[in-house]
Order: structure tokens, then sequence, then C-alpha cells
């Protein structure tokens, strides 16, 4: 019985929960039983013996109850699997780098979607789990359900991966790909997407290059082997494209998207002239990743990179990577 | 220390084995120690102590020495593995089939790059596999470097996958492509592609669309569990498509690519509109597959279906798997 701590009881952490309920008849076969013993956020907690619908109808209605808090849960509760799935700080890592580091010192498997830890302290945290013989993956918190780490760890293991580069924030190509459809300015497009829930009240961690970075960070750690911090990312946001780039960008067969690409020349975040019908000229909200390797050539991957089933997917390839 | 016999020793199984040599301190430290102790063709073999460097430069300059036949070799050797890599009969699937069947009774473990086998007979060999307890893995089969199996087992493992739908033979894209840009009639194109060596002399298994509704076999008995044969498929080739096709298509803004389709309505290969921006929209011989999932969305992933180094990376993703 693989016993489950779920902190951060967001989208995020309520889409696992459901999708743990959802499938547990398939999900048993692969990975043996598994029981949710603990949920909490920020404000409460549910601990021991509980149903998880009813724990998410709790949430949703009036919040988790006041109970054990979240790092009391990770330091002293019996859990095999601590699901980190709280909000991204990527200046602390906090409050999941915590969590995770505890975890890890007591030898527990994590799994997280939560960006910050890994920006603020990758390899403290690989290596903590290897000295503690135990796990850490974060498929979740690079491109949603689009498959990146297990993508080249798995499928293109065997290869040298000489540089990465892709769309990594589906809120700024949604923003372009509109500029280069309707010609109009970017504060358009963006109360658009803001109206549309598309783009945050304050735009600013997508629309200058900030959440592409991180999960740059994270790419280029775990798949570069490369000890980059987020301070090392050269960053252009999409902000002083104008519909006037567009129109001459196309004369010429390109348009633009905000590209992240880390490589021997280091890692950047900016706009960039893409071919109208290459593999990264992608509309809408979609992430895409090529990769260029050594043997498989350049290898190409599209998918959505955010919303709560999409992320819950991520995190169940972990389980099952973990346990199947 | 994994003893490997590769069997077929033209551009794929010299592919291999140039990859098992020059990476071979990088591969030692993930799958241990290997030795290729035998290498057979058609028309000879070398077993035992050999170098497989030398063996290569023999078989290019004068053919492998007459000597202990494949099927005895695969009978009667010592080994751990076999790399199976003849020629492709989805026909009669021999001689792999043959080949794949004695090892997997002998219960040594297979990799092949040929789809023949699986086309014939898939269940029979993954039941084969099982009943004595070792492993059969195809990735080559499909997409050469582009990843399909392993992406669909290992990264979105926990999905349902509701359908698959993509571009598996590049020759057809190709012609496609190039008739989109350059207006011409099929058979001006196809004789470029064929000085270009994209086509055969016979261009029957590729245009007629016979390559690509072997894939989706494999593809529909791998990935959506259908135990679909060869005459399952509902198959119309690119012959018959004019320029003007293109003109009606990108007037409306799509193009023609032919697609290879398996999901609940069974399993397709025929020209299909395609809107110019779609990711399946590719130019040249690059491969692609959408895969549509129930929690993950659609994925989609594109690559190099073909070529020396591109179907070693597959086969060496295989090894990595059964050894790593």
């Amino acid at each position: 019985m693989i016993k489950i701590a779920i902190i951060g009881f967001g989208t995020v952490g309520q889409g696992v929960a459901e999708v743990l309920m959802e499938k547990r008849d398939y999900l048993r076969q692969i990975i043996g039983d598994y029981k949710v013993v603990a949920v909490a956020d920020s404000k409460g907690s549910l601990i021991g013996d509980f149903d998880l619908l009813n724990a998410i109808k709790i949430k949703r209605e009036r919040g988790l109850p006041e109970g054990m808090d979240a790092m009391e849960i990770v330091e002293n509760q019996d859990f095999d699997l601590l699901i980190e799935t709280t909000i991204t700080n990527i200046e602390t890592g906090e409050p999941g780098l915590s969590y995770i580091k505890k975890a890890l010192k007591r030898g527990k498997n994590v799994i997280t979607s939560n960006k910050g830890p890994l920006v603020v302290a990758y390899s403290e945290l690989i290596e903590l789990a290897k000295e503690n013989n135990c796990k850490l993956l974060f498929e979740a918190t690079v491109g949603g359900a689009m498959p990146v780490i297990k993508l080249v760890n798995n499928c293109l293991a065997g290869n040298k991966i000489l540089s990465i580069k892709g769309i990594l924030n589906g809120t700024c190509n949604y923003i372009l790909s509109r500029m280069e459809k309707e010609k109009m300015p970017f504060e358009q497009i963006l109360a658009e997407a803001q109206e549309l829930k598309i783009a945050e009240a304050d735009p600013s961690y997508d629309v200058d290059g900030i959440d592409a970075a991180s999960k740059l960070v994270i790419v280029a750690n775990a798949l570069l082997g490369i000890d980059a911090k987020f301070e090392d990312v050269e960053i252009t946001g999409i902000r002083e494209i104008t519909p006037e780039a567009f129109d001459v960008a196309m004369e010429k067969g390109y348009t633009i998207r905000l590209i992240a690409e880390a490589g021997s020349n280091g890692l950047k975040v900016s706009p960039r002239l893409i071919p109208l019908q290459h593999p990264l000229a992608l509309q809408g909200t979609l992430n895409a990743l090529l990769i260029k390797t050594d043997l498989a050539g350049d290898v190409v991957v599209v998918g959505k990179g955010a919303g709560k089933r999409e992320t819950a997917s991520a995190i169940v390839s972990d389980l099952i990577q973990l346990y199947g």
C-alpha cells in the first residue's frame, strides 16, 4: 500500500486527487494499492482516514479544516510519497522547498509540479534524493502534459542532448499567435487574454519571460547537465513586439515566437523569428520543445503546457515511473 | 556481460554496430559491459571473438564470410539479446519472424527494427515473449528516431489513448510537401525523389500507403490494444493527388498529407486535408504522430522517420530500457 501525502491542494493538487480516484482500478493494476493519507494547504489539512472526494468538496465549500500544519505532516506523518503542488516562488522556492527537503531527508519519494524549489536548488535536491536513496520526479514542472524529462531520459536514452529550444509559456504563445493573425497591438491582445483568463491580472511573470526562464533552468539542469541558475538566463519578454514587426517577418515567411533555448551558448529566452511552417510556429496556448540530439537528430514534441488534468497527467506518469 | 547477436547486417545492423562501438564507454556506465558475439546476414556470418569494426569493413568490401547460417546462430549460439534487423516482408514476416520466434522460445530478449514479423504476428510474438519470460522491443519499427512506443508507454503512462493519427511515411510527405510548394504533378516530383534516393525505383511500397499501413498496424496493436491485421487497414495512396487539388486546398488554408489514423473508427491510411499551420502540416521527409489521450489532451511528436543513425538511436533506447 503506497501512502500518499498531497501538500498543496489548489487546482493541481485537487486535479491529482481526482485522477487518483477516477483511475483507481486501472492504476492499482500498474502500481498496486495506494491511499491518500494526508492533504494539506496553507490553511488546513486532513489526515488519516478520510474520504478524498469529500476532502475536495470541503476544500471548495469552506476550505480544509484547521489541523496539523503541512510542515508537521511532512516531518512526522507516516507516508511513502509526497506529492508537492504548492504555489511557485522562484526567488525563495518556498514553501515547497522546505517540504521537499524534509521529505527527502526522511527518505520519502517526492513528485512535484512546483518550479520554485528546482529553480532555486536543483543540484542540492537531486543530491539529497541520492543520499537518502529516494527519488525526486518533476515532469509536471515543465510543459504540463507535454512530456519533456521522460522524453529525453527514456525515449531518447543513449543520445547526447546538444541543445534544447522551445515554447515554454502558453500565455506568450497565445498573445503572439493572436498578434500574428489579428495584427493588433500587444496591449489589446493582452487585455483579451486577461479576459479569457489565459493571462493573469499581473501578466509580468508570463510576458516578461520569467516563467519560461524558470522552466529553462530546470531543463538545462535536468537534461543538459548544466548547473544553471535563474540569473544565468538572458531574458527578453514580448512587450516590445509590434504588429509592424509581424508584418516585416511575415513578408519573408516568418512569424515571431518567444523561444527559450539552452545549449553550449548558454541560456536565453527571447522573441525569435520562426519560419511559418516550422514545428515551433504554433498557434494558441500550446507548448513545444525541439531537442537536438547526436543520434536521433531533431525531435519535436508539442502539447498542452498547462491545465488541471494535463498537469495531473504528468504527475501520474511520474507515479507510474516510481512504482510501476 | 550482455552477449549480443546482430542478425541482418545491412544499413541498420551496421548502424547499430557503429553506435555500440562509438558509445561503448557511455553505454557501459548505463547497461554494464556488452559484446557482439555474432553478426550474420543472408550470405554469411562471424561468430565468437571478432573485431566489430573489422566485421563492418569485411561486410562492405567483400561480404561476410560463409559460416554458420543465421538460423543456426539463433538456435544454437550463446547470446542474451538478438538484435534483428533483416529486411521487411509484410506478407510472410520472414526471415525475421522465424529468428524472433526461435530466440523468444529460447528465452532470449529481442530488439527488432523489422516491421514484417510484427505486422504478421504481433499478438503471437508478445505472447511468446511473456511465456518465455523475456522481452520483445520494437521502437525502431515505427517512425525511426521519432519516439512512439516509449512515448506512450512511459511518458504518457496513466493515460488512455483514444486515437493516433500521423505521418508515418517520409517519402510520401516529401512528395506532397514538394507538390505543395512547386505545384508540379505527382510523377515529376516522384522522379525527383527517386533521383535523390528518397523514393525507391519501385515506389509502390511507399506511395501506395503500404509502409504507412504496416506501421499503423503495429501502433494499433501496441498502443491501442486493437488486434489489427494489415487487411484491416483501409488504404488510399497518393498517386491520384493533383496540383489542382493543392490549389483548392490552399485557397482555404489547407494542405494535403498522407495520414495514418487508428481509433474507434478502425484503421485508415489516406490523403487528408490538414490546416497549413497544424503540427501535422510538415515539410520534407519528417514523420509525426498526434496522440489523443484522456488526460494529457493531444500530444504531437515530430522526428526523423528513417536513417542509419536514427534507427540505431531507437534500438539503443530499447537496449537501455532492457538493461539500464
